[in-house]
């Protein structure tokens, strides 16, 4: 006997296992309870293309779902896309009740809750919405707002510096930090970073196991920010281990200042699908995403050091005085290794 | 009935009642248990000049001392300074055991352990060591070396700037990292900062309830490393409301580069008195007492903010390379109204 409410609390967590492999789709977590109020399925949407979460939980309760309750992170689509609508296969298996905490805002999946009122299903929405939101929150910024989700990642000193004064930064973070930037990247759709860190430290931007360097089955789009095409041949990005884009002003359209215009950038890579995109720097390229608003969240690894001298973090916001700071609120600190890890999201604007 | 080990624990708690008044003595808490282990008596030492605190807990006990355990932070003196020796006291009262957190380090109070034993008290030594060391590190730290304890306190943004472009400042940090920054500056015997802070900030260093302006009783010195002596004559500092040297060159020796030889201050400062210090900045001075090694801990006050352009927290501290970074290790993360606070020790240089 499960309370509907701890069934979502469960199905949040399920649908979380997704997150890296569904997009262009969401991901999403489902309970499926019986009559009686015992779990009889569940499931989750594990990658685009695959079954969704209510069809794998449907699927595991077979006749036990006769008569249930189902409990499912998002609104179960209405439409026939790569697999039929779940509005559907919830109304043939005789599902009594259906729970959802959060309300699809696309037109084309939107309207299986009025589908299943009309079946004569009782449906209830907004249950634990806030933790829906919050495991959803990158599809659903993405598709509320027609560009992916961006998290910009920095490592740095106490004093906010990612580089000493000769240039080297290997390492400033921990092991341990490391290890979990490569668990930040297996979540999302592609990993952003600009021809400069690429000429410097020519980075592999894979998702790796970095006790004995194997790549993950699932890698991330590795995007350049390349203005004028001068990613070197041999760079090691551009290598067979994951997908590239190597984005020239000629390709994604340029701004007024002739680099590639990071909006149109962004939309492009919505198109292709992704959804969730981590920018790993340099200083200058995170200034031009932050200067043209597109930056949703910050993950800061910071180093218990100090140097004084070097690369600072962010550069070239284009902001020249405190009251026009761009302002965050923290949502999470940890400690990883000896390091300490923050996460912030940008405030919305008043307007 | 309390337990040694839980008394010292009290013990420790009240002798942080003493911070920021005790100087140069160290803070000390004691709690008296009587023959049945009940609490009889406890005190702390609450301002140099003043009882120790041993001798508070006797008064209060009084007779009920008699035959009982003495549970003391720190080992009891065995001089007479402007109090009397604490162990022949305690030998008076009768008292027939004594447990010690940390011996004496300084050569003219030491001694009370062998007075007492040779009394034929049972004494203990060692017990909560470490959480009475943390209790009393300035202190300590300052008797083994000569020179004060220096804690370095910044406020800055999530990229490290401690000022916008512009030179704004006001206010990065939140009104309950302001008011903690008061907490703070109540517990040092002195605050240090620089001309360039004094001149483009105009600071009052003193200690204050923000709410409503009111100085605190007692104030630590201030202190402004002034090289060339171009402190305004009006500036804030030099107001009746706290004690002021203005350091010059001339007046605590100078160092290779014709500044302030901040060592041979920080030696002239000890000889006052002084055993805490807070250096309060600019970045440029900061720099100069991490390239000495005269920081012992750093206090990082960090906004949720983002700037990208504005001045560092610390510069100039001449560390080329990231592997002569100073390395500490963090020894609390909190947050404070929507900021966040760190505190990191300097880890010991490896010789």
């Amino acid at each position: 006997m499960v309370t509907e409410d701890e069934a979502m609390r469960r199905a949040v967590a399920l649908a979380a296992r997704g997150l890296g492999t569904t997009s262009p789709n969401p991901v999403v977590g489902c309970i499926l309870l019986g009559p009686a109020g015992d779990v009889v399925g569940e499931g989750f949407h594990a990658y685009a293309g695959g079954p969704h979460a209510e069809i794998v939980a449907l699927a595991q309760a077979g006749e036990r779902a006769r008569g249930g309750t189902c409990v499912v992170t998002l609104e179960p689509c209405n439409h026939t896309g790569r697999t039929g609508p779940c509005s559907e296969a919830l109304i043939n298996a005789g599902v009594r009740r259906v729970v959802i905490a959060v309300d699809d805002p696309t037109p084309v999946a939107a309207g299986g809750a009025a589908t299943l009122r009309a079946a004569g299903i009782d449906v209830v929405t907004g249950v634990r919405r806030a933790a829906a939101e919050a495991g959803n929150i990158a599809w659903l910024t993405a598709v509320r707002r027609g560009r992916p989700y961006v998290t910009w990642k920095f490592a740095a000193t106490l004093d906010g510096r990612s580089a000493a004064a000769d240039g080297t930064s290997q390492w400033i973070s921990a092991a341990e930090s490391r290890a979990d930037v490569h668990v930040l990247r297996s979540t999302v759709d592609a990993i952003v970073a600009g021809v400069g860190t690429v000429v410097a430290d020519d980075p592999q931007l894979t998702v790796r196991d970095l006790r004995d360097g194997t790549l993950a089955i699932k890698q991330p789009l590795r995007v350049v920010v390349d203005s004028s095409g001068r990613t070197p041949v041999n760079a090691r990005v551009r290598d067979a281990a994951a997908p590239t884009w190597i984005v020239t002003a000629a390709d994604a359209g340029a701004g007024p200042d002739g680099r590639v215009d990071l909006a149109a950038m962004l939309i492009a890579l919505f198109a292709r699908g992704v959804r969730n995109v981590l920018l790993e720097g340099g200083p200058t390229l995170a200034g031009g995403f932050l200067a043209a608003g597109l930056i949703d969240r910050v993950v800061g690894y910071v180093a218990p050091k100090l140097l004084g001298d070097g690369r600072a973090a962010l550069m070239g916001a284009g902001i020249g005085t405190i009251a026009d700071a761009v302002e965050l609120d923290f949502t999470d600190i940890t400690q990883i290794g000896g390091d300490l890890r923050f996460t912030a999201t940008l405030r919305p604007k008043e307007s």
